[in-house]
């Protein structure tokens, strides 16, 4: 299967991601309460897949209730809610149900070609993404004068998407032009997704990678292993600020390669078995540290 | 049982911290090699744990030397060796070690006394220096004048020590005396110490607790949802720095509670479907995140 959602013109199929990396099951959904069991079970998951299966979903109730000579609008209606109540905070579920919603002034045919539309603009904008953003790394590579070690953090790949990721998109296209030297990828508490996802997808591709715990992350930014810190966004505010899976900011807090160790000037106090030091304002003597 | 280690004047006696919270499985050791293995696969764990297991290790090579009729500085030097052996980067165990070694002039007795003495210290020294943390969190608990949400990393609590710990012993003792709100946990991966064994303690001590992803710390101490963060430190340099779990340098960086997303001024470059944007040197215009 070379989509993470597909429409085989008739049903949704889907890679259960639950089951990765372990097995690749596809499944096919002809119902609507089979997307949406699938959508809150995580079988399917990542913001631009999810719209993907906001709009078919849409797709697959108008397929229905046409077979069944019922209202299509009726069903539509009734499907959205059902869809958008599986995950309330993701945008872009409620973003494709809505674009789907919009073309059933041209029938069932109209909506399941606009929610077909949706899935390739999903191909066609990540694979102009991934090139644009390659030719960017591309530069930096330049810049470094060495090939680059790029962390990325959660998943953003394919299985986000439909068959390009956002991030991860880049880095396979920066890899296909010989410009990554490897992919350190953190585990993603609690739900796994790096190790569990972006792991698969990283070996599947061959693109060499390490698995790092998430809090380790930080320190190896800060102790120059990492070159370029590339991750996707949920959410862009207009001045900039990305909301992003947990764990985003601390990666971003560590992006000046000064420090190996906790540093003194950002403790409040160090209790001792003899006294409660302030750091900042009474730097230890090594007297102090031994006995 | 009420001590993680101790000694019962003729095997060293443990709570396997490899079955823990499942099990409380103690474990009484009368062999240098079994307690070596017990330190090689995490049973017993902590630095000051392991100071104390290094000084145990050598009580129990000398007493079993005696019983053979054997030589006791050829026992103690082959105990050293192998218990130092399985740990090499920790400080604390070799350190106990040297201790019990340098009582070797005293006989066999002098050795267990000194080994005895190591673990006593820690008991008295880790009491001591709860007791003074606790009043420096009161004096906390006044400025803030509320009770106090403290973030915890790893585990420092009496499972790392003997009877009472170091970071978890002075939240301990301050929740004695009513400034703790509650207390955040890390799982601290990938080793799970903060899930298996400080959340364990927690529970027994009766103090309230919620357990939480590593990567998230950063954002809940940003966001304001935490007080104080308060750590052990592995070794401690002259100047200040502390090294300590991978992890507490993140915990550090965020303790400026001034952001609850990744801000743009740490963004090197957001690649989006149509253009490269550098958020600090062009703010995004809210038209550019739309379609």
């Amino acid at each position: 299967m070379n989509r993470t959602i597909d429409w085989d013109g008739d049903a949704v199929v889907i890679i259960d991601q639950t089951r990765l990396p372990h097995e690749e099951r596809v499944l096919r959904l002809r119902e609507v309460a089979e997307l949406a069991e699938a959508i809150q079970l995580l079988r399917v998951r990542g913001a631009p897949a999810l719209g993907v299966a906001g709009a078919l979903g849409i797709a697959l109730a108008v397929r229905r209730a046409q077979e069944n000579g019922t209202d299509i609008r009726i069903a539509a209606d009734r499907a959205a809610g059902q869809l958008a109540a599986t995950r309330p905070t993701a945008v872009n579920l409620r973003w494709g149900i809505d674009k789907a919603l919009g073309a059933l002034g041209a029938g069932a045919d109209g909506v399941v070609e606009r929610a077909i539309a949706v899935l390739e603009a999903d191909i066609n904008t990540n694979r102009a993404m991934a090139e644009r953003g390659a030719t960017w790394v591309e530069s930096l590579r330049a810049a470094h004068g060495h090939r680059l070690r790029i962390l990325t953090h959660c998943n953003t790949g394919a299985l986000a998407c439909v068959e390009i990721g956002t991030a991860l998109g880049v880095i396979q296209v920066a890899h296909a032009r010989g410009v990554v030297e490897e992919v350190l990828a953190t585990e993603t508490r609690p739900s796994l997704q790096g190790s569990r996802l972006t792991a698969w997808e990283l070996l599947r591709l061959g693109i060499p990678f390490r698995l790092v715990a998430d809090a380790a992350a930080p320190s190896l930014i800060a102790s120059g292993d990492v070159d370029l810190v590339m991750v996707g966004a949920d959410r862009i505010a207009a001045n900039g600020d990305v909301a992003n899976k947990i764990g985003t900011y601390p990666l971003a807090l560590a992006l000046n390669p000064a420090f190996d160790v906790t540093p003194a000037d950002l403790i409040t106090a160090i209790i001792t078995e003899d006294r409660v030091i302030a750091p900042a304002a009474h730097p230890l003597t090594s007297s102090s540290v031994n006995g």
